[in-house]
């Protein structure tokens, strides 16, 4: 049975999943997706204010949605991604750096478009290890009601 | 010469680079950030609002960002990226779907936090070549001052 609108409990935290992100994951990453220098150079990244290599910041949040996929929507009746909000990358990640994804609260409110949809805002934190905080954002997304005929 | 602060022009617009994402593509971007499974699964997918595969949101907003970096952050001298406000994705990338950035304009401050420089805010609008809009957000980066010793 999948989640539906009426199941997600407003104010709900939970804490996903941890990953590692290696030196050749980081750097593969962002050659495909975010060449600057101090993602892919390791001596322009020595100048610059990083001091090393650091991971892009698509990269920490492609990461850390997959780690909120895996541990939180993927039981959800999900109908759509509608999009990120003041996604913000306070500190950098380096290569070794073991991530995780804490859900710190959701609002949710019927969709103003289907009557059979709901939406949901959901805040993310990724902190290493260290309790350092990398990346925030939040994630508003379509979900379905539950059908009339579903006999709870 | 990189372009400093002081070489960025508030309001400017520019069209990026193109790109084609193709099924396979689209599978392995998903697969390994984004699940979901109307991105991974034919069938599931032809049952879910989107009638097909669809690219994630995350794959869209990577490859958008790659063609904003290669025609116009690249020869910026970016300190850093801040973050990215109001990503929306109001419209589906299929696959086979060539993807065209738009720079819509910008904004600049001096950086409260350091004196030596500057914040930008960017927004960006992609489009499929049917005109379709599939992304919009603002990037807001951090961008070196000219020297003071630099001769223009």
């Amino acid at each position: 049975m999948p989640k539906y609108y009426e199941d997600l409990e407003p104010g709900a935290t939970r804490t996903c999943g941890s990953r590692t992100l290696t030196r050749d994951e980081i750097v593969e990453f962002a050659e495909r997706f975010d060449p600057q220098p101090f993602h892919v150079d390791e001596a322009a990244a020595q100048r610059s204010i990083f001091g090393g290599i650091v991971a892009s910041g698509l990269h920490t949040m492609c990461a850390s949605m997959r780690l909120y996929t895996d541990d939180f929507l993927d039981d959800i009746a999900l109908v759509a991604g509608r999009g990120l909000d003041e996604v913000r990358f306070p500190n950098a990640v380096y290569p070794g750096d073991t991530l995780s994804v804490r859900i710190e609260g959701l609002e949710k409110s019927p969709s103003p478009s289907d009557p059979s949809w709901g939406e949901a805002d959901v805040s993310l934190t990724t902190v290493t290890r260290d309790g350092e905080t990398v990346l925030s954002l939040s994630n508003v997304f379509v979900v379905e009601r539950r059908p009339a005929d579903d006999s709870e």
